[in-house]
C-alpha cells in the first residue's frame, strides 16, 4: 500500500511510519513542525532528544534499506497537500496533523484560533485533496474519545438510533466536548461526515482515548527512532506525564477529585489500530467510527498504578489534588462500547505493572532533561 | 440597549440596524464587505441599488434624526473586534457575519476554505471579545434549520431528550446539513454551546430557514434604506429568486421534483424575532434555540404560489424541473417544532397573496436590472 502520513514528525506520527515501513509499505510523511516550534516557544520541550523528520528517515534507512519520503510543509496550504496526494496518489491517508492539545487551545485567543484554522482547515484540505486525486484513497482521520463528553448514557461506537415519539431515525452519536481542541475534532467529523455523503469519499474516524508508552517494536531498534516524548501540561498526556513526575520527585499532578473517568490504550496498540484500519477500509460513502481505547480507568487509578510501580522501583511518590484548572465534571456515569477494533483483529497490550516498569526504565535514562517547571502551569479553562 | 450588529450591509444586517434604531436604541452595524465583492466577483449583483454602509447610515440619519455608528472592517481580525467591543460596551451583539450561501461554499477548495474561515474565527472572535468586553452580553447567532436536515423524526426545539439502554440525557437535537455553508453553521453552535458551558456566557441560537421578502417599514420611508435583494443562484433566497423569474419571463428553478419541504419566514418576522430575543435575554450560561420560522412549504408549493400570482398580474409563469444540483433527499419526512418565538411574543405574517403581490410590484420596478444569466448556474454539489 501506498500511505501517507500527515503530523509525520508527531508523538503517534512517526512510530505509524515506522510501523508501516517496516511492513514492506510505501510511506510518505509530511510535517510543518508545530509541535517543535510550539514546544520551543512554551519552553516544553520533549524528554527524548529526537533527530528531525529528515535525519530520522535517513537513520531509519541506514538501520533497514527502506525508504520513508518526507515533505516539510503545511498540509493548509491546499496547493502544497494537493501536490503531495497527486505525485504519491495514496491508497490511505491518515491525518495527525492537528494542533493535539487542549490547554494549548485554552491559552488565548490567538492559540484558540489557530486551532480552529489549523484543525478544519487541514480536514477540509485532505477530502478536498483526496477528492481531486485520489478518490479511492481511504482517509484515516484520528478523532478523540472525548468528542463524546461524559454522558450519562453509554457511549455507542459512533452511532446511535433514536425513538422519538414513535418514529426512528440513526443519527452520529450526540458530542459534546470538554475542550476547544476537543470541540475540533467534533468539528473536523461534521465536515467528514458531509463530504462522506456528497462525494461518496471513505472515512474511517479513530476515536480515541488518551495514549502512553514510548517505545515501539520499530523505535527498539536504535534510540535516535523514539518518538518525540513529552511530559508537560501542554503536551504530555496523563500517565506519560505521572511517571516522569514520579521519576524527578513531583506530586503526581490529580486535577480535582480525580474521579474522571477515561479510556486509555497503549502507543503500541495505536499502531495496530491504524494499521488494521489501513489494510481493511470502509466502502465508498461510508463513514466508519471506531472507539480506540482498550481499558478505562479514573485519573486516581492511573496515579495509583504508577505510586505502587515507582514505590516497588525504591522511588518516594507522592500523590496532590490539585485545584482543576478544566472545567470538567468529576463524578460521571463512563461505560463506552469499544468492541469494533477488536472485531477487525486488535490484540490489546493492557496497562501491567511490567508495561509501566518499561517506562520507568526508559525515562530514567533522560532524567537529567526533566524541567519540573514544565509540569504544572495552571493554564486555567476560565 | 446598545446593539452591535456584526454583518450591518448585509440582506437582514441592514433593516437589523434600522429596526433597532427606530424603536430608540443604539446601533452600531460592523461590515467587511463581503457581499458586495463575492458579488462583484461572480458577476450576480443586487436587483436593487443600495448605497453604501456608511451612506445609507447618514440617509437615515437625515430622515430621522437617529445616528447608527458605522465600522467598515473584518471581525476574523480579533484586535478590530475586540476594539469595537470595548468602545460601544453592548448589551447584545447580533451576529449575522457569516458568509451565508450554500452554492458559494461548494464552487471551489478556495470557497469552501473561506467559508471555514470567516464563519468559525468570526464566531470565536465574537465569543472572546464578548468575554473579554461585556461578559454579560447577549450573543444572538443566526443559525439555520438546515443544521438538523431532513432527519425522520419530529424535529424539536433546539434539544432532545434520549433513552438509551435504561438511562437519559439531554443533547443537543442532532444535526447532519446538506452543504459546506450549513455545517459550518453546525460548528458555530458547537463552538457557542462549548464557550457557554465553559465561560457561562449567554447565546441564543436563531435557527432560521429561508426568509422572503424585501421592504421593512422602515425602509419604506425611502428607496434608498431598501435591502440588498439578491435572486442570482448563489445569494438569492428561493422565494425572492422565483418572483424575479417569473416577471422576466424565466422558467422556475425548481430542483428535482420539489418535494424538498423547508421552513420559511418573511423578513419582517425575522426583525420581530430577532428583537423579542434581545430584549428578553436567556440566562448566563445558556444556549437559547429558537426554531426561527413561521410556516412550512414543498418548493413545489412555492412555485405554484407564486405562478398563481403571476398570472394574477398577467405573467406567464412556467414552471421546470431542472436536473438538481444538490445532494439532498427530494421525498423526506419534515416535521419541525417551532412554539419558541411565539410564546416570547412573535406574531407571523404569513405568506399570503397580498405579501406575493407587494414583492412583485417592488421587483418590478428594477425589472430593467435583472441579468436572466445570473438565474441559474447550476454549481453542483459533486
Amino acid at each position: 500500500m501506498k500511505i501517507l502520513v500527515l503530523g509525520a514528525d508527531g508523538y503517534l506520527g512517526w512510530p505509524t511510519c515506522l510501523y508501516f515501513s517496516q511492513r514492506g509499505h510505501q510511506v510518505t510523511g509530511v510535517d510543518n513542525y508545530f509541535r517543535r516550534y510550539a514546544s520551543l516557544e512554551l519552553d516544553c520541550e520533549a524528554l527524548i532528544p529526537t533527530p528531525n523528520l529528515v535525519q530520522r528517515a535517513q537513520i531509519w534507512e541506514e538501520l533497514t534499506g527502506k525508504k520513508i519520503h518526507v515533505h516539510i510543509g503545511d498540509i493548509t496550504n491546499y496547493g502544497f497537500l494537493l501536490s503531495i496526494c497527486q505525485k504519491y496518489q495514496p491508497d490511505t491517508v491518515i491525518h495527525y496533523a492537528e494542533q493535539p492539545s487542549a490547554p494549548y487551545s485554552m491559552i488565548n485567543q490567538e492559540k484558540a484560533a489557530f486551532t480552529v484554522q489549523n484543525n478544519l482547515l487541514s480536514t477540509l484540505n485532505v477530502a478536498y485533496a483526496v477528492k481531486a486525486s485520489a478518490p479511492e484513497c481511504q482517509i484515516i482521520k484520528v478523532g478523540t474519545m472525548g468528542e463524546y463528553g461524559t454522558p450519562n448514557i453509554d457511549i455507542e461506537e459512533g452511532w446511535i438510533e433514536i425513538e422519538h415519539k414513535g418514529k426512528k431515525d440513526k443519527f452520529l452519536f450526540p458530542r459534546q466536548a470538554s475542550s476547544l481542541y476537543h470541540t475540533t475534532k467534533i468539528q473536523d467529523t461534521d465536515l467528514l461526515w458531509f463530504y462522506v455523503r456528497t462525494w461518496g469519499i471513505r472515512v474511517t474516524d479513530l476515536m480515541q482515548g488518551p495514549v502512553y508508552g514510548i517505545s515501539t517494536a520499530e523505535s527498539d531498534l536504535d534510540p535516535r527512532l523514539m518518538t518525540m516524548f513529552n511530559y508537560d501540561e501542554i503536551f504530555g498526556t496523563v500517565l506519560n506525564r505521572f511517571i516522569v513526575q514520579a521519576i524527578v520527585g513531583h506530586p503526581l499532578t490529580i486535577y480535582g477529585k480525580g474521579n474522571q473517568i477515561r479510556g486509555y490504550l497503549n502507543i503500541r496498540d495505536t499502531m495496530q489500530c491504524v494499521y488494521l484500519s489501513a489494510i481493511q477500509p470502509p466502502a465508498s460513502g461510508e463513514l466508519r467510527v471506531f472507539n480506540q481505547v482498550t481499558e478505562t480507568f479514573s485519573v486516581r487509578q492511573l496515579a495509583d498504578k504508577v505510586s505502587k510501580v515507582g514505590e516497588k522501583l525504591g522511588y518516594q511518590v507522592h500523590l496532590k489534588h490539585f485545584e482543576n484548572p478544566r472545567v470538567e465534571k468529576e463524578e460521571h456515569y463512563y461505560n463506552p462500547q469499544y468492541t469494533g477494533l477488536l472485531e477487525i483483529g486488535l490484540q490489546p497490550h493492557y496497562l501491567s505493572d511490567e508495561v509501566l516498569e518499561k517506562m520507568f526504565k526508559i525515562v530514567e535514562q533522560y532524567k537529567a532533561n526533566i524541567k519540573t517547571d514544565a509540569i504544572f502551569r495552571g493554564v486555567s479553562w476560565k
